[in-house]
């Protein structure tokens, strides 16, 4: 089966905040109805729901049937997807699959996330839940430490400056100035980066995306019902998901993600598209290492080399590969199960050229790097105007 | 797309236990590659795991992950579904979607769950994650509370006697004598159930499945790979999953799960079969008054007379319709995100007669129910011996 025949027909993103004052249920609905009636679609086959930590920090589980009902559509075949931090990419996997199966024709995909009801040291503990809990958790080690140690031996192998690094987060606060949705807006410097608190050395405060709550909603459908319904069909040219060895000790090298090459791999020989014919990237900056070496992993610089392509310009909207145009993890935020539909989200409205501020001119091609653990797993999108 | 085209070619069960003594990971790796064996294949394309409360009871999420690295298969997709108690279920129609998508070819689908860690309060608080939490958990519920609530309704509408309810799990316990992997290995006599200690007024000890660990998974394949691999596929006629309002306090009716005739009304349609049509059934008596409810939500009995069709004897193995011949969620077991696999991996073994001292004579058509939450999610899926 060609991977060509589901479109994304609808959008709705909640603003991302640092805290929304929402409950989970109120954040996922506002998402999805705005999706909904973007749509301009009434009935809904099925729903997807992407999250990580509601279990652990709300105590809620089921989100399928609590959301279905909060959107006064009991009934529908409805359930929760995770993958950590990729859960929202993985959701969106679910769905396009649904499509695919015949199963489901017009589908909902929303990721949700709320981390604003706790205190930062449970959260902190929720974020570990991406790793393995008997044989690192218990360590005392912190998701931020384990990123740390990533930057450490990235900025020594490949001789590479922090403040190459640190591009990245001043490229992503820039971008998430003109997007009204981003829960930072606040220009930074390389200086300011550079000499913020330091978290876990050598990552310091503004090399680390934020705790925030919000949700986004994608609303799903073949390409044939779509072009009735809308004159912009966003077609999802491949959803590919790759896992790696959960653990960080378990890898031959830790400046490289498997699980990103396997899964944009697997996207382009599904597309049949290559890294040349990308216009637009989303990319996974939960810290603002990982951003660079995503440059590298998905194909779009050497490795070792993805800083340049920042320093060149070229990751600017009007750059040759702009990235991150919303602001990304760093600056949009990452409420942590929703990030991917964010991404998504983005993606479509740039390629229906409804980006407004944050619009990249003449897009077709978009891809979405969704990470899930230390790279643990990925999902990568790429989306195209039909 | 018809949904004839996927087949079940492989089981694997670790024996249900109170206290298992293994990690999340050892009971799914247990589960996972006996079906993997019993499959005779040697890659797997995609996994998905179900789990309700691995995040709130063992401070681990990211199972798909986790999971593949366990199995040695790091690399492959693989992400965790859930629905509460419906996990196993929803985790199933996520394998089915795969297969049926096109995207993936054999789909390894396991569930587990592992209970024995935690005190019983904490257990207790997890279960009602399947509730909402800020309407109906903060009242200090709990979910037997809950379904004491359905019990009381269901004996006072319909005047059946608490004895008669009583018939499910004197049923389940006979029937568990026979599975090695059960739970329990405890005949018992209506006596003896209406002579348990109360747990929540009228539900007594025997009314209500236990807490335990288990894993349960299942391989699929396209129903043309299946034929070449095994000389008894076992057809997965149907799929169908459904919801109802989250909370009881929505409901119009506390005595019928919408979400059940939803689901089996799907079902039947998909699969072009009917009641009469089915030899075997699993359904999921998490408490004894959900097991005679079903018999008449998924259409074998008419309303209130549910308990009828066991005082007439035609629920044993023997018998008309026989149900829950491996024991059940009261006597096999209720490893809550496992249940759903476990079924599906009893119903494939009758089918394809490997069922051994359970064994149900000439069965072709069996049909399980895996409930979510108090019938908020109900996943009904029906095999067919090819």
């Amino acid at each position: 089966m060609r991977m060509s025949n589901v479109a994304v027909i609808g959008v709705g993103m909640a603003p991302v905040k640092s805290s929304s004052g929402k409950s989970l249920t109120e954040l996922f609905v506002q998402a999805a109805k705005e999706a909904i009636e973007d749509s301009g679609v009434s009935k809904i086959d099925a729903m997807y729901v992407g999250n990580m930590m509601s279990g652990f920090l709300q105590n809620q589980e089921h989100l399928g049937s609590l959301m279905a009902s909060g959107l006064g559509r009991e009934g529908i075949p409805a359930y929760k997807v995770e993958a950590a931090c990729a859960s929202g990419g993985v959701a969106m996997n679910a769905g396009v699959k649904a499509v695919l199966s015949g199963l489901d024709r017009i589908v909902l995909v929303g990721g949700v996330e709320k981390m604003s009801d706790n205190s930062t040291p449970k959260v902190t503990a929720g974020l570990m839940m991406a790793e393995d809990r008997l044989k690192v958790a218990t360590t005392g080690v912190t998701f931020v430490g384990l990123n740390a140690l990533i930057a450490r031996e990235y900025i020594r192998k490949y001789n590479v400056h922090h403040e190459e690094i640190a591009q990245f987060p001043v490229l992503c606060h820039g971008n998430a100035m003109d997007n009204p949705k981003a829960q930072f807006h606040k220009k930074i410097t390389i200086d300011d980066a550079l000499q913020s608190p330091l978290v876990a050395d050598p990552l310091r405060l503004f090399d680390c995306s934020a705790m925030g709550d919000g949700a986004a909603a994608l609303v799903l459908a073949p390409v044939e019902e779509a072009t009735k319904l809308t004159d912009t069909p966003i077609e999802v040219a491949a959803s590919a998901v790759a896992t790696d060895a959960l653990s960080l000790y378990q890898r031959k090298e830790l400046t490289v993600f498997e699980g990103s090459r396997r899964a944009v791999d697997e996207a382009f020989r599904r597309s049949k598209l290559k890294p040349s014919d990308v216009d637009v990237v989303e990319i996974h900056d939960a810290f603002s290492v990982l951003g660079i070496m995503a440059l590298e992993d998905l194909g779009f610089a050497d490795k070792g080399s993805g800083a340049k392509l920042l320093r060149d310009g070229q990751c600017e909207r009007d750059g040759k590969l702009p990235v991150n145009a919303f602001g990304g993890l760093k600056a949009r935020g990452h409420p942590v199960g929703a990030t991917g539909v964010y991404q998504l989200a983005e993606l479509t409205l740039q390629l229906s050229n409804r980006a407004e501020k944050c619009q990249v001119p003449n897009a077709t091609v978009g891809l979405s790097q969704n990470v899930g653990g230390i790279g643990s797993t990925v999902a990568v999108h790429i989306l195209r105007r039909a």
